[in-house]
């Protein structure tokens, strides 16, 4: 079943520890089949290294396993949320890389402080409030997906591919598999270049006709960045 | 003699090279048959490349070699010290790993800023007190288990897998080498991220209620992490 | 045509990940046949895995492209500039290499804190102005050329072999690619180190007389580090 | 002529890249043959890949060269004056490893932060004063080394086996090229554990029974690290 996304899926999990976003099993990445409504994604607490695209398991939207003969990753219910909340997207990165997770502690949204920024996100990069204790002990991976969806209000998820989770870390997300592994690893980038950034002294966001510029060379109809 | 165990602590050490947590000897793994109720550790100075699981020292918990041609770590008696106290541990890693030693030299706790750290440690990650001159120049190694203990007085062991020993650097511990060299990577890279977060601001702890959900949902009866 | 110079420029890009420099797509290299008045560079968002010489692009110092199958950088215009204004040089590196780029956003010059930054630039690293947003809507490229000869006003390129553009990144140059990526290489360590002595606490530049000292040793008639 | 010993020194100056204390040509080793009074050196500019033991260069203790076909490294003058005033010394490493570098350019001297650097420096690591105009102008590279030199007055070098010159960077030394080596590493990392603790809030250096507990427990006749 689905085992092209598998592979895809599975692809780019291993790509998660390749860039150095994750080590062990603090990470996952899920695809969906948008026809079938059905998702792909990594089993829970299985490293990388033991892994194979046989291991990946399929669920529905309601987080039942249809496909699989292991647990899927317990940050699947957030991954649902979000596939149900932004329909344009076909895949999930979730990591606890160093610098994204020093943010999220902070519990700050990363200013948009220079053109790598403005090249991949279109404004400042969200960060969600902490959960309450009622959120936190009744549905916990649910309120984590409805606090990304609430941050990200009023927001096009395909030009700010990624938020943090204040407390816990960051999500990113793209068309593919690997569109959202390369919005993951810019979001870590991102991160730590606007904390060195500020060490010495920034002020302010670069202004807005510079993020325009930026963001639309690369994106959008009049993108001239790269190959037709 | 326990070959086996030999074995595992050779690999073990070899792992901490590999997870960047030593150069040189600047660390040591040890493990204990608590049947035998002999420890099997690391030669003293004996640098990793040259290292083969025969060169693992055979002590009892006098201290004793009971089996090996090299001297043991110079910190065994350290490690002796806290197989005593703490019934339930299996083995136990120190390690000079960067920034944990850092924490440790600055002589604070880390204080628990995200879910990295509550996903493993079920609180602050102590720091022990330094010790006093009439406790360094009589019985050094002995002493510092002696504080490491005091540190983790009302705390579970096996709860908090690890403390930084003041002005010097961390200790870690587990059921096996392999958990011990576990919780030894994720308090390095949990003393990395908290670093980065204070200069972003962080102002406080996290919730305690997201400090429970978070060890909860990776250990105890009701954990749902992971495979069966 | 240029088949010499593709292959060097090729080369020069491959370095650039070398020597963690760029991830992805993010840098170029370009180089110039001062007698044909033809640049090669490389082409607009090819990741360097997929690339071959025979993809640089040929383009002439109006920027049409005069030899090659793909779209030229999207950075093309910046080189022609910077070539029209530096009649010495041979080749330019464009990176978003971290600590460069964290200086870039904070809009400050990299000041002449040790012989490090003095055996390669012989003076402050200049930042250009932030661009107006006339400037960014209506030539964006080409006037970025331009603040980087205007930051260069005065001082002579080839002993300040690179800079910094505000809020944006590092350009460098040389004589030949492998130099000009030489010195983007330099001008990264110098950044990461400045940032870094800032924080012990430096207070000021070097007298100029060791900025004078160091860099006539490496540079000049009197140069007298290395094989002759 | 000395075969045996340029083959160390080769060594050792490929260990330096290895151990990621020098980029490109950032860095030389030398060693003295006490008996005939030459040392062997790294030539001058020579990149590490392309350089074969059979380049070292053989110098006097006048500078002299006298074996070898290459120019030796423009340090060679600084070198021996350390060789003329630290008699129990072999060997001599000099480098541009970035945390070392930094403490440099702040021309500060590294307080003993913890028992890292007390397993090594007995006692902080010096900083030279920057040297006059009419020292850089005079003879530069001799009165580095007496800078040097005087900022040891009253140190025992086989204690405290490496320096900082100020706006400049380290020296590091021992009994052989491979124990120079390694206090050049030890330099580097305790340079970069003691700014991340002075970022944590550290306030003091270590009490001064830890520092002679640690020095003694691997140095002079009572130590018992290691084996026999």
């Amino acid at each position: 079943m689905l085992n092209d996304l598998k592979h895809k899926v599975f692809e780019a999990n291993l790509e998660l520890v390749k860039r150095n976003l994750v080590i062990y099993t603090w990470g996952n990445v899920s695809a969906i089949d948008r026809t079938e409504e059905l998702i792909v994604i990594k089993p829970s607490g299985v490293t990388y290294e033991n892994m194979t695209p046989f291991d990946m398991v399929v669920v529905d939207l309601d987080g039942n396993v249809v496909d699989g003969h292991l647990n899927p990753s317990s940050d699947t219910l957030t991954h649902i949320e979000l596939y149900k909340a932004f329909k344009e997207i076909g895949a999930i990165v979730h990591t606890h890389s160093t610098h994204a997770v020093a943010w999220a502690q902070a519990c700050r949204p990363i200013p948009v402080y220079g053109t790598t920024h403005a090249d991949h996100f279109y404004g400042p990069i969200p960060c969600t409030r902490v959960l309450t204790q009622q959120e936190v002990e009744s549905a916990y991976e649910k309120e984590t997906g409805k606090v990304i969806v609430d941050a990200m209000k009023d927001l096009d998820p395909m030009n700010i591919p990624g938020v943090l989770v204040g407390n816990h870390g960051p999500f990113a997300w793209g068309e593919t598999p690997a569109k959202a592994v390369y919005n993951a690893v810019v979001l870590e980038e991102v991160a730590r270049i606007a904390w060195i950034s500020e060490q010495l002294g920034i002020k302010e966001p670069i202004p807005g006709y510079v993020l325009d510029k930026h963001f639309k060379r690369k994106h959008g109809k009049d993108a001239y960045y790269g190959q037709k």
